[in-house]
C-alpha cells in the first residue's frame, strides 16, 4: 500500500501539495490513516511537467522524510502538473528503478495496489510488449508492467479503452487485483480505482483547491472539499477544464 | 526512540538475534510495540567482535528492512559479541555518521533516548573532550557525544564512575534526559537505563538463550525468559560469567 | 582536487552549464584535464537561486555521472545564478553533509583546495565561531569551516575583508594552503584563488557566454572566451554588471 | 571495463586480496593500469563462501573506495573462496541489481566485457530462459544474462559445454563480444577469457600466493608470480588441487 498525491492547475511550488498541507504526502509517508501500513518508507518519487513535453523525474530509495534534497526541491521547483508517490513495499530490496512514478516519453504513472498473481503472468505480459516498450522496462514491479501494458494498449489514443484492455490482459487470480493509479500526459491528470473483488484502494479528488487547482490524493490533504472517486471509471482533471 | 539488540555468548550468526526471532530487531524496525514510534526506519547499524580487538562496523541510512546486504551479512557473519541498532529519527537528514553503533578503538556504543537540551550544552561537552576524542567525533548526535564523554570520563577503567560523571556533566533541562544504552569493550556487554525524570526507555535482558548465550533487547525477542533491567545501574553480561 | 562551475545571467536550465557544454562539469567529473585527479566521483552538489532569498540545495554522495536524478533536474530546473561542484576526496567516507556547496541563509559556497594543517587548527577555528554558526556546522570538512569563518568575519558586509581575516586565521603550515572557491549571496557571484605557496588551483571566468551570461569554471566549459582569474583578489560577476 | 579479483585457498580475511596488496582491487578501482578506464567507480560487490552452500553477497552503488562499510567487512570477514568486482559503467544509472557478482543458489559470477549487440538479442535470450531463471533475473545487464544463460545451458554439469553453448547463443554482431569472467560453485573457482574478435580483457592467475592460496585478478595484485590465462579455455582453481 502506497500513498499518492497529484496536482493540476496554476503553477505552484511542489511543497504546496507534498510538504505543507496538514496531512501532506510527506505526513502520509509516516502517518497514513487509510492504509494497511501507516508507514510508506520504501522510496518515493515525483514526476513534474514544465516547458518540455517530457516530465522531470526525481526518485530515491530513502524514506521521503529522510531526504534533505526533497525538501529543498519541493520548495524551489514549481509546476502546473505533477504526480508524487511514497512507497510501502512488503518484500525485497528497494531500487530507484522500482520507485514510482514511472515515465515514458510524455507519460507518467504511479500505482497503489498489486497484482497478487503477477509471477504467473509476468512472462506473458512482457512478451506481449512491443520492442520499444520492452526495452523501456527498467525494474521488476507489477506497477511498471501495468504502465507499459497501458501504453501498448493505446493509452495515447483512448485511456478508457487502454485500461479495459489492460485489465482484461491481467485477468484474475486467487487474490483480488487492486489498481488505484494516477497518470498524466502533461495536459490532463487521470485517476482510476479498481478492485477485481472487494474494495479498491482509496483515491480522493478535490476540484477546487485554494488556488483554483485540482488534486488527487490517497487521503485528503487538508480540511477542504474532497470526494472519493468512484471505482472503475477514469476521472480526469484538466488544467483548463472542469473535473 | 530507537530499538537495540545485543548478544554475548557462543559464536552465532548475527541473524539468530537480528533476523530470525519472532520479534527480532528487524521485526521491531517495522513493528515496535513498546516505543512511541512503531517504525524505526532511519538507518541501522551493527558492531561485532571477532579476532581483532577492534569491532567490525556496518551502518547504513536505509531502513534495515530494505537492505539486501544486511540479510546476507546476518546469515554469513558469526560473532561471540555484537550490538545492533535500528534508528528512528524525528528530525533531519540521515547520514551514516549519525547511525549507531559508534565505535572507538575496542569500544562500541548504541543509544536509545535523548538529551532534549543538547543544543544548550553541546559546545561545552565538545570543548571538554581531549583532542583524541574531539577528532574522533564524526557526526552531530547527542548519542555520539554521550559515548565520547563516557570515554573521556574513564570508561576504560570504571564504567560506573564514567557513567555517573557523564550524567553529571549532562545535567538537566526543561525536558527529561533519557539514556538507555548498551556498550561493550569486546569482553563484556553492558546495559544501562536512565531517565532524569519519568520512565527510562525499556531494556530487557535474557540470561539464558537457547544456546547458553545472553542478550539485551529493547523488546523481548521471543517468548523466552526476559526481565526488564533496573534503572540507574549498569548491568553487565560477560561471555564467561553469570549476568 | 574538485571541479567547480558557476553561472550568473539570464535564467537558463542548469544543464546548459552542467551537462551540455563539450567540457561540461559532468564531463570534468570523469575527465578533468587540469587537476591532479582526472576523476571527481566522491559526490556532487548544486546550489541555485530563484525567487526565494534562500538557495535550493541538491547534494548526493554518488558520482555525478551515476545519478539519473541529476540529469533530470538539470534539464528541468532553470536559474539565474547557480554554483555546482563535483568532489574528489582522497580519504574517508563520503556523506552528503561533506558535499559542496554549503549554504547558510542566502549564502552558498564551494571550495577546491585544502588546508593541510586543518587538524591542528580545527578546534580553534570552531571555538571562534559564534553560536549560530557553530550550530550550523553539519559536516567535518575544512571547506565548510572556511565558509563559516568567512561568515563569522563579515562576509555579509565586506567579502574582501572577510577573506583576508579568514586567511589570517587559517595561517600557514608545513604544506601550502590552497583555496579556490566560488560563493554567492544570490545577487553577485564571487570567485577567488589563493595559495599560501606555489600555484592556486585554476579558476577561469567567461564574461560573455552565448546568452549574455557569465560563468566561473575550474576548466573552460567550451571553446569560447575564458580567462584565468588572478590570484588573491575576489572577482565578482553580477547579473546586471560587468565582470 | 571492470576489474575482478578472486581467491581460493586457506581461509583469509577478504582484505588480503581486496585492500592490502600493493595493487589491490581497491587500488585498481582508482588506478587501473590495463583497462581503457582507469577508474571503476560505478559500484562494487563481493560474493564469498563460508559454511553455507549459498554465498554471501554484498553489493553497493557507491565507488568501492568511498564505502566505509567495505573496509570494515574486508577486515572482519574471512573466507576460503570469494569473488570481488569493481564496476565501470559507461552509461546509465547504477543500481545494486546491476552490480556484480550475481548469484544463484550456490553459484556466483562476475564479468568484465560486453555484448555490444545485446539490445538486439536480449528478448531472445530472456525468452529462452526456463521459468526459474527468468524469475531470478533482477537487473538489466548483459552480464547477468550471460550468467543466467550459462545456468540454463548446464553450468552445474559441465562448465565448458555451458560456456560453448552460451557463446553460440550470443553469436556475433558488428562489434566484438568480450567476455572475461570468474565464477564459482563454492568448491572450484573458474576463470575465462574470450573475445569474438581482437583481444579479450586481461585475467591473470597466481597459483601460489604467500599463504598457499590461488587467485585470479584483472591485473596482478602484487609483485608475485602471475600469468595471463589463455583465451577460450576455462581455467579452474580448486582449493585442494593444482591449478
Amino acid at each position: 500500500m502506497c500513498r499518492i498525491a497529484a496536482y493540476a492547475g496554476p503553477s505552484i511550488p511542489l511543497e504546496n501539495i507534498i510538504v505543507r498541507p496538514k496531512h501532506s504526502l510527506l505526513e502520509q509517508s509516516q502517518h497514513a490513516t487509510e492504509a494497511k501500513l501507516a508507514v510508506n518508507g520504501d522510496g518515493f518519487g515525483i514526476a513534474w511537467y514544465d516547458r518540455d513535453e517530457t516530465p522531470g523525474l526525481y526518485r530515491d530509495v530513502l524514506p521521503a522524510w529522510a531526504d534533505g534534497n526533497l525538501t529543498s526541491l519541493c520548495r524551489m521547483v514549481r509546476s502546473r502538473l505533477f504526480i508524487a508517490h511514497v512507497r510501502a513495499s512488503t518484500v525485497g530490496e528497494t531500487s530507484r528503478q522500482n520507485c514510482h512514478p514511472f515515465s515514458y516519453r510524455r507519460w507518467s504513472f504511479c500505482h497503489n495496489g498489486q497484482i497478487p498473481h503477477f509471477a504467473a503472468i509476468e512472462r506473458k505480459l512482457e512478451a506481449d510488449l512491443p520492442d520499444h516498450l520492452y526495452s523501456a522496462r527498467q525494474g521488476s514491479t507489477d506497477s511498471e508492467m501495468i504502465f507499459l501494458t497501458l501504453l501498448a494498449n493505446g493509452l495515447d489514443d483512448d485511456p478508457e479503452r487502454a485500461m479495459a484492455a489492460t485489465l482484461a490482459k491481467i485477468g484474475s487470480g486467487p487474490d483480488p487485483v487492486k489498481i488505484t493509479c494516477t497518470f498524466s500526459d502533461g495536459a490532463t491528470l487521470y485517476g482510476f480505482r479498481h478492485a477485481s473483488r472487494g474494495t479498491a484502494p482509496t483515491l480522493y479528488a478535490s476540484g477546487s483547491l485554494d488556488n483554483g487547482g485540482k488534486a488527487f490524493a490517497s487521503e485528503p490533504l487538508d480540511g477542504g472539499s474532497w470526494a472519493a472517486i468512484p471505482a472503475n471509471k477514469i476521472i480526469s482533471l484538466g488544467i483548463n477544464q472542469t473535473a
